[in-house]
């Protein structure tokens, strides 16, 4: 028998977790135990890096620890270096990019690996994301990749590795706070993406690269390069108000307000902004007029549906301020959120029961004939 | 408030489809409203695959275009053919090698396509499946690639890259008809897993590559070369009750035998024996053998089980009587499935909501302190 459930499998559980979740109504989400915006306030990207592959908080022994062995693993094997030039010249986007070198990676199917096996995947390929964005992003301008360095953390060497230049221990800190409040989110769909196909049994590569996929897609959401292009378009705060009412009137979204979870401010565009106000800047001023503004228009506009600014918005601020190109925002992304995609798929795998629903079939009555049925 | 569901999602509806469906209980199964089988033996692979790209059976005119266009896109771009050496090299198997490739491959996120532009993604996606299979199995083997050639069938020419050997009717026809049957076969791992990624808006390379990555998984089941290797291991007639009982009291599955749906003899497996029997074979003499015994004692071991003979079985014993090579019994089956993957991709694209459903966090509690909740 059939069970019908509500469309897209809204609020329909496939699984538990015990990786975190959002209360949405009372606007805040945790890892495991942990309130995320607290770690990303108190805690290093590694730490937590760390919290997502063991389950806990790593102590000061273990936390130098898995930082030097993180470092170690950022260069990448001959074989994808090598192919780097042609997938930045094939005209692929940056997320398929990644896609396409992480896809060589040898890596177990999960289901005959051991659990260590498994983790090694994981680390291996996050660790080596962040080197292959930033040496396709550099591969493109017609510059030559940056060398990873084991003596930067994950976010300062992200820098580096994108700019070119050593970053100042402000933009370290602000875009690795990023980096941690990003990890997870509750169950998003490119996080359920990954654990289907780890419920398959199939590789922590294979788990990703489908993930990536549906993270690139439109309606996942989380560009942080359309919150700023609204900036750039509105340009002076004395368009905030034709340019909101317009469109809204055509019924297009606001991009940077509102999101699918939270009825409240999102935590993670409030620690944002409070990371944005530390160093004075235009853009700062100027993105919190336009939030201000933006947020009583909506009240006013669509009453009753508690649009506030949501990780976008200040996500874009915070990486113009330091220094990261708009096209490396989504990749930044990218960097934090594929290790929540392997916390996801590793715990998946521990499930030995294949995610797969069906479809009702809707079409024409079938014609069974010539093929006598047994 | 959280809605429970079986586990895995189990009979849970997550889209409607016109695409196809498969009645396990009276063991047939069609796409569209025609029987699958039906299909295979009385049209061509290119007529089916103009049935899953247009949603209706092509008239002569309209089956030789397609079959024309179709054969004008086997060939690679450049930025592929390059890479293909090094994706051989790195030592990722043959379906990750396709994925890599097709990674590369610029397509558009379906949401902002027109549907034109998702069936002309789809189309060269699955026509250069089984050139890049194909190449990159030549590669690992030290030769040089054999080109894709426009006057050949699909099947024909699927078989000439494979063995660079102009194929017999027979092996081409036999090939031909085992593609057929295998476009699609309800709602399956891979292809809901290239829905969900559809659902997001996203191109239809994301959604294979996604796909790929649940079909190498263990659990999705469909690898007829484990069906030959237990062929291998069993031997001799007079060995077939000790290995079957053997791995029964181990508790270990009979490769070959049983499937998730049907209750009755495989279709597939009845057309797929039906063509092996049209030529005289030892290895064919011996399956029937080994089926008719492990048929009867799988029944007498586990009965009311009904296990019977699927796909796998006689598909390898096809695939080895047509000079596949072993290691591209799988890929030749992504050849075929990739086209229902775009297929199912396609139709979700139509649907503007995405899947999502949720998990239940069983962790340990929260605690939220330090940052104040608005």
């Amino acid at each position: 028998m059939l069970i019908d459930a509500p469309k897209g499998l809204k609020d329909v559980v496939v699984t538990s977790t015990q990786i975190g979740d959002v209360n949405g109504a009372a606007g805040y989400y945790h890892y495991r135990e942990h309130d995320a915006i607290e770690l990303a306030r108190t805690r290093s990207f590694e730490d937590v890096w760390f919290l997502f592959a063991e389950g806990r908080l790593p102590g000061p022994d273990e936390s130098a620890l898995f930082t030097a062995q993180i470092a170690a693993q950022r260069q990448l094997p001959a074989s994808i270096r090598e192919v780097l030039p042609a997938i930045a010249r094939s005209g692929c986007t940056a997320l398929a990019g990644l896609r396409t070198a992480l896809s060589m990676l040898p890596s177990q199917p999960m289901w005959d690996a051991p659990m260590s096996t498994r983790k090694a995947d994981a680390l291996r390929v996050s660790a080596m994301t962040p080197t292959i964005l930033a040496a396709l992003h550099r591969l493109k301008l017609g510059l030559d990749p940056v060398n990873p360095r084991v003596d930067l953390s994950t976010s300062a060497n992200w820098l580096h590795m994108v700019t070119g230049q050593e970053p100042s221990s402000w933009a370290s800190r602000a875009v690795e706070q990023y980096l941690i409040a990003t990890i997870d989110h509750g169950f998003n769909a490119s996080t359920f993406t990954a654990r289907v196909v780890a419920s398959a049994g199939a590789d922590v590569v294979s788990a990703v690269a489908a993930a990536i996929g549906t993270f690139s897609g439109p309606l996942h959401g989380g560009a942080p390069d359309r919150a700023l292009e609204a900036l750039d378009l509105i340009g002076t705060p004395d368009n905030i108000d034709a340019w909101v009412r317009e469109r809204v009137e055509r019924g297009d979204r606001i991009m940077g307000f509102g999101h699918a979870v939270y009825r409240t401010e999102d935590p993670r565009a409030r620690l944002l902004r409070e990371i944005a106000l530390e160093r004075p800047a235009e853009l700062t001023d100027f993105a919190v007029t336009v939030e201000r503004r933006v947020t009583e228009l909506l009240q006013e506009l669509k009453p009753g549906r508690q649009l506030y600014a949501n990780v976008e918005f200040y996500a874009g601020v915070v990486m113009e301020l330091c220094g990261i190109p708009r096209e490396m925002f989504t990749p930044t992304f990218a960097c934090s959120r594929v290790i929540g995609w392997c916390a996801n798929a590793l715990e998946q795998s521990e499930d030995t029961k294949i995610i797969r629903p069906v479809a009702r079939y809707t079409g024409p009555a079938p014609r069974i004939g010539s093929a006598p049925i047994k």
